[in-house]
């Protein structure tokens, strides 16, 4: 697939999820309409929506549809909430103290901290009121999601690596530690996605089935190479073309996979670990976007 | 049933809650143990434990057996953790800001405000964990019961509330939106928690059904009665009875039902709605531990 078709398919699936979520939450209720506008200020400031993609493209991937499915837009607008949410609350005070995101104030700084933590539990709370309630899911696969999303969210995922982070502030990290907090901090979220389109294709979730596996596997890869560009990007990009300040990291003190590799051994390992992920899904049939994906993720320049 | 009886069954259901929720977070993981140590610190502090009894006792009213089975303990466990969640979330420095919480520092005076964000986040995304992962309940089961909990505790229910709360600091309401706030602020959980004892008893869950609607009218009446009485403690108890300040209504300027009633009309007006979700169960039968539980939330002294 050449590039140019592979952007096309990116925005386009963006728009939808756009849309979708422009029309989430419904009727504001006019006693707090304060906290709908927060809420849709986060939901729709724009972004990749890289795990909405993930969702669609592993349903096509297993359903064998070319065509995404309403259920499976439903788990993808449900994996970005969570995405959101936690951005809101990572920028408060209390955590990262950032007044800026994608280039507009801070959800905090448009709002209020009180409304910014209240839209941040909202939103955690309609992703799985978007699952539950979903007209296009079988009861089979609402359970399945939340159990998905929520384990890979929760204290022994996203929070989790939160928390990890928080607590190596000033305090370098070896690296196992570091390759631990990445896979948790944004590795699980990514793997929710995979995992949630293989859910909507209608396959019964096991740690042990085949489809599953395979794509716990293609999110492990790009998981890491996810961050690892961040951490590259941070050093070799200007503030102009990343649209957010550079060296941020050596300025923070942060440990990152910089502080452990030359840029030309990061890109390296970027690349060895997209070939795992293509290869993770090399034998099936329609499995070139995906594979297109996992360089498009390494190659990007913001 | 005699009152002594009462309390002995719902201390017991306490107990037995207590032991659950000691086990539920598992193993800890030594890199973040302090979140799991947050979380757990406020999720054993004790309460009176009335959702997760509300949950019991409407599973074995509609289901008809006299021991609670494993999957209402899972869903009392899971409302009780949302409860939990609320609690740490409401007292941080950018809510009501209080240092102490059931006589014992408040969770991010335990630990820090960063660390009381993140286990809120994480009881709040573990009550649908522990829902999607219960080998007790069924897919439709488990469907139902996250549809009703993110609900009621979500923006249009119990996080509403708190902003419509949090809106009204210093601008006295009018009693139509008191009564909304509380109906959000306070009801939606205390009906979640009836309608999830019947999900338990394995009824399929609808807004029509003669079952929910009879929980749900139940949890109308005790719901507002719950504030009732604390607005009434606020004023009539001594800080050493209810064991937290009183008078801290009148002196933070808040409405309350109290703005608008006398004790006397107050102690009516409970009186009246404590009928009615006797009312609404009394045609069922072993309907008298529901029955007299409501008196007993009406008749309350702390």
């Amino acid at each position: 697939m050449n590039n140019d078709l592979l952007k096309s398919k990116i925005e386009l699936c963006a728009e939808k999820v756009n849309d979708l979520l422009s029309q989430t939450l419904g009727k504001k209720d006019d006693k707090f309409a304060v906290l709908f506008d927060s809420c849709n200020y986060s939901l729709l400031a724009g972004g990749k929506r890289i795990r909405p993609f993930l969702v669609c493209e592993f349903y096509k991937l297993f359903s064998g549809n070319g065509e995404v499915s309403n259920g499976a837009y439903d788990l993808a607008k449900a994996v970005e909430m969570i995405h959101t949410y936690s951005l809101i609350h990572d920028d408060l005070p209390c955590m990262d103290n950032d007044d800026m995101r994608r280039g507009r104030p801070s959800n905090h700084k448009a709002f209020s901290e009180t409304t910014a933590l209240l839209a941040g539990d909202a939103l955690l709370t309609y992703a799985f009121e978007t699952i539950s309630s979903s007209p296009y899911l079988s009861d089979s696969q609402k359970a399945d999601a939340t159990l998905i999303l929520s384990k890979r969210a929760g204290i022994r995922g996203m929070v989790g690596g939160q928390q990890i982070d928080i607590l190596s502030e000033d305090h370098p990290q070896d690296y196992e530690t570091l390759l631990y907090m990445n896979s948790l901090k944004t590795g699980a979220l990514i793997e929710a996605a995979c995992l949630l389109g293989v859910c909507a294709a209608n396959i019964k979730y096991s740690d042990s089935s085949d489809e599953y596996r395979i794509a716990a596997k293609y999110a492990k890869g790009i998981g890491i190479v996810f961050q690892l560009v961040d951490d590259i990007l941070d050093i070799t990009s200007t503030t102009e073309e990343l649209g957010k300040p550079v060296n941020s990291d050596k300025e923070n003190q942060k440990t990152t996979f910089m502080t452990f590799f030359s840029i030309d051994k990061a890109k390296e390992i970027a690349d060895k670990l997209t070939e795992e992920s293509k290869c993770a899904i090399k034998d099936l049939k329609n499995s070139e976007c995906l594979s297109d994906f996992a360089d498009y993720l390494k190659d990007r320049k913001k």
